[in-house]
């Protein structure tokens, strides 16, 4: 490996870090905004999704980049696939923040006197997950990335209670129809950023393994 | 180019355009469990997904050697790129095929005089819209492609139309909530069909135009 290819590497490795540290505090102002019905940060995430796409399509350009410049094989190669990867994960979770932004603009400031869901553990958890499926990547760490595997399963259960809560919530109050979809679609964007955080988590397990962990069959 | 590589490449070609057409079958099955509540075919689909998943990491491995052994540049290295990203909108697609089969499953048979939402329009569009997404990439046709993408605009509205539908049906009959919940959210699967065709068609033009497309920065 050379000098120059080595160097390669690990501005790519900062530039996905950094992409995934700004998707990460995109997910803490969308969880902040439900919490708060802060409709200021709310539009903040909408108005500044460009800056992930952007960040995006320099990442996979570095990608490419790379493939063809050094013609990497094995690990690298794999690396780097994995990376391609990644990016679009990340670039997804970033939509799934604006969506739930968009949602908390739907029924903020509306009823006064709406239902009120509180998605706090659900949102620590999926923030969690973000997390430590970044910092599985950065350190190639295999256990790290597992349990990020298993907290999916707590995100989906959460998510189905949200469902049966809400719903029930709906048969009280059917005027609240528009607001109470809101909710429930909340909580869906949060086990959709949970689905990423899985899939993250899983290229790690593939890239160290060097078996594909994915649809499930571990 | 050597002429093994030139195998391989038509080899990749012909396994990518395979899955997508056992996708297409996927959707248009899904879709005809939605019009005649069919629970056989719904189950058809939700059990034999595993094929889509087995099929989507054969065609990721073979992409992952032809760059291994052949170190593709420039046109062929884009190709291969965008070959392993379409493979994951395909398999997504397939998911929400899945997540389709199971709300009809979760509202056939329950109530006879459920309130009934016709998506035939909207699933049509989301077919033409695949099948146009992957002749684009066999022919490499972005006029075609650059369609999908403009056809994705009345996927949003029907969309949209059909949240306000059933959102004034739920006003009307809020005991059956559950259900407009689950007509509501196969509208919504049927939409993100729609942005992975268009994610797909998107990929077309980039590799064509060698340009970054996405993210509506045209």
């Amino acid at each position: 490996m050379t000098l120059f290819f080595q160097k390669e590497l690990d501005k790519m490795k900062k530039h996905i870090l950094s992409l995934g540290a700004m998707v990460e505090e995109r997910l803490r102002l969308a969880i902040q905004a439900i919490a708060d019905g802060d409709l200021q940060i709310a539009e903040s995430v909408i108005k500044l999704d460009y800056e992930i796409d952007e960040k995006e399509v320099e990442v996979e350009e570095e990608c490419l980049k790379i493939l063809a410049l050094y013609q990497p094989v094995a690990v690298d190669l794999r690396f780097i696939v994995a990376v391609i990867k990644i990016n679009n994960d990340l670039e997804r979770i970033a939509d799934e923040a604006v969506n739930i932004a968009e949602r908390v603009a739907n029924i903020t400031g509306k009823q006064d006197d709406v239902f009120r869901f509180d998605y706090s553990h659900m949102a620590s958890i999926v923030e969690d997950m973000l997390k430590k499926s970044l910092d599985a990547l950065v350190n190639l760490d295999v256990d790290l990335a597992f349990k990020v595997v298993t907290l999916d399963d707590d995100v989906d259960d959460l998510h189905a209670n949200a469902y049966d809560l809400i719903k029930q919530e709906m048969l009280k109050s059917p005027e609240q129809a528009g607001s109470l979809i809101n909710l429930y679609l909340i909580s869906r964007h949060l086990e959709r950023i949970a689905d990423h955080a899985t899939n993250i988590a899983e290229e790690v397990i593939y890239l160290v393994e060097g078996e594909i962990v994915r649809h499930g069959n571990y």
